[in-house]
């Protein structure tokens, strides 16, 4: 896949959201905004061992885990909503990382993910 | 659900290696081994919203993030493939990790995940 | 204990602060505000083998030692201070959490607990 | 307090399994186990706002969340247990643990302290 | 060193950011700011087996990894850009943390560098 | 670079410590070596805005701050070491992780790092 595919794999999947995060830091750091269209949307993503609604419910349960990472956070919640991954699928996940990594770390993705869950349905 | 129902949901669930790791501090702390067995089992895991293959790989993601949670890990890689969930899954939910929360914490994980894949091969 | 006694003891443990965090998520997540109601309400903070300042001050330094919880941290602080720990017994056990989970980490702890002291001073 | 004391103090504190672990460093880091002897032993557990069994149970829980630091955390269950703190004192506490940073990390430090627990039995 | 001069470094070093830290916790935890003028500054910060540009480096890698330390990572970036650190050879430390703690922890640490960057730009 | 040259790199930079941790994973996840090989070794560490010592003590305090990564910090103390960098720099920079990550951190970190320094003394 050419860089040029890349970042529009990476504009597929990630939106908006995904786009603003990498402007921030691409003048500063153009290898890391690089390795993240080419690795993640270009080759991560590409794998179809899992299907994009499994992957997303992953990711959210290894960044709820972490803590700390709300932002991020946001971008796979919007991503998982957009690719048709249902509301109580994302608290079902949340919930247990609340068991695995502790109630205060799920309590704050519950905060990040409601907040999107209602801006949608506005 | 009953004490003795939510007991058996758990064996049925995590079978020989999570009944291995209560039986460690059963007479310690009953009180978590009677979380585990009436919270997790008997109420977590009945959730319906994701189904038993997407929520193990949602947890060995958690777990995975986290690090220094190998045996834990191994009860849940050891659930996963009870359940139907192919080896490159799992696989694929740690490579995942090694993006969101570091390379070597997705090591560590592989080299557990492995040996269970391994075991089993034999 | 029943559902409702689980609830009052909440409120009556964890006071408006406690209440709000879970009013944000009780229409999305009632298994998790039911979890938290019945087993840490109604089991964990029943469990008199610590007093409830002791286990305050565990608590705390459970949530300072991993960062990114400061909302969860001022819930605790809040309780520990209406259940009569002093001011200066939080801050000494956030000096361990410098020594045991780093200084920036007892810092932000610290910021958070003298936020509320001086709430309360007013 | 002078050095000397410093270190008497180290040793009245935490035995010899504080005293074994110092000793693996002490020719490569001098300036940590002087801090340790000094600051640790010195000035934090000389501060008399939390009462030893307090601290340590504080410190039981500040180890236990962050998880991997199963050698420190035997060295304070056993500065505990010799302060008077009683085992279910510890397991209580630990449980908060599974409640505030995950059941995994709970179990890790359960089986730590268990296994001291039963050689104090022998 | 003094109290004094250890207070002098700490200023020397860290500037104002570093000072109005202490400042928010000076009145509750004497200890804690005498710790961090005494030790960090009187004595870690004097050891001469890395110097300051490399040591600061360090600092940054391992407050990013941690995530949830932005005003600590702040103060750090600023005392190295005062050293003479290139904003290039930040951004390639933080790039490290991206492969070797997640691109996540990288990408805020890197929001907080460039911000910092930027102001002094202007 | 193609494939080949950067697998050489990686053996140039990584040894044979860097190799064994590769090999073990290799069957299962082609995917995670060759971003392993071609992005690592094949583009951060060609980034020249760090030289290799500073590049590997960076990487040193990453891990180490991070905990639970022994065997990953072992390849990197390796490799600092066959680079240039001399023991007490090592411990230097670890002895900063124990202020702002936490003593146990640092002392775990040490224990690997004196472990290796052992090993070529003999």
């Amino acid at each position: 896949m050419t860089n040029e595919e890349a970042k529009r794999q990476f504009q597929a999947i990630f939106g908006e959201a995904g786009e603003q995060v990498l402007q921030r830091i691409e003048s500063y750091s153009p290898r890391l905004v690089g390795h993240i269209y080419d690795y993640i949307a270009g080759n991560l993503y590409q794998d179809k061992s899992l299907d994009l609604r499994t992957r997303e419910l992953c990711v959210i349960s290894c960044l709820a885990a972490q803590g700390g990472l709300n932002e991020q956070l946001a971008v796979h919640v919007r991503t998982a909503l957009r690719g048709g991954v249902k509301n109580e699928e994302i608290v079902s996940a949340i919930e247990a990382v609340g068991t695995y990594a502790g109630i205060p770390r799920a309590l704050n993705a519950l905060f990040t993910a409601i907040q999107i869950f209602e801006e949608r349905n506005q």
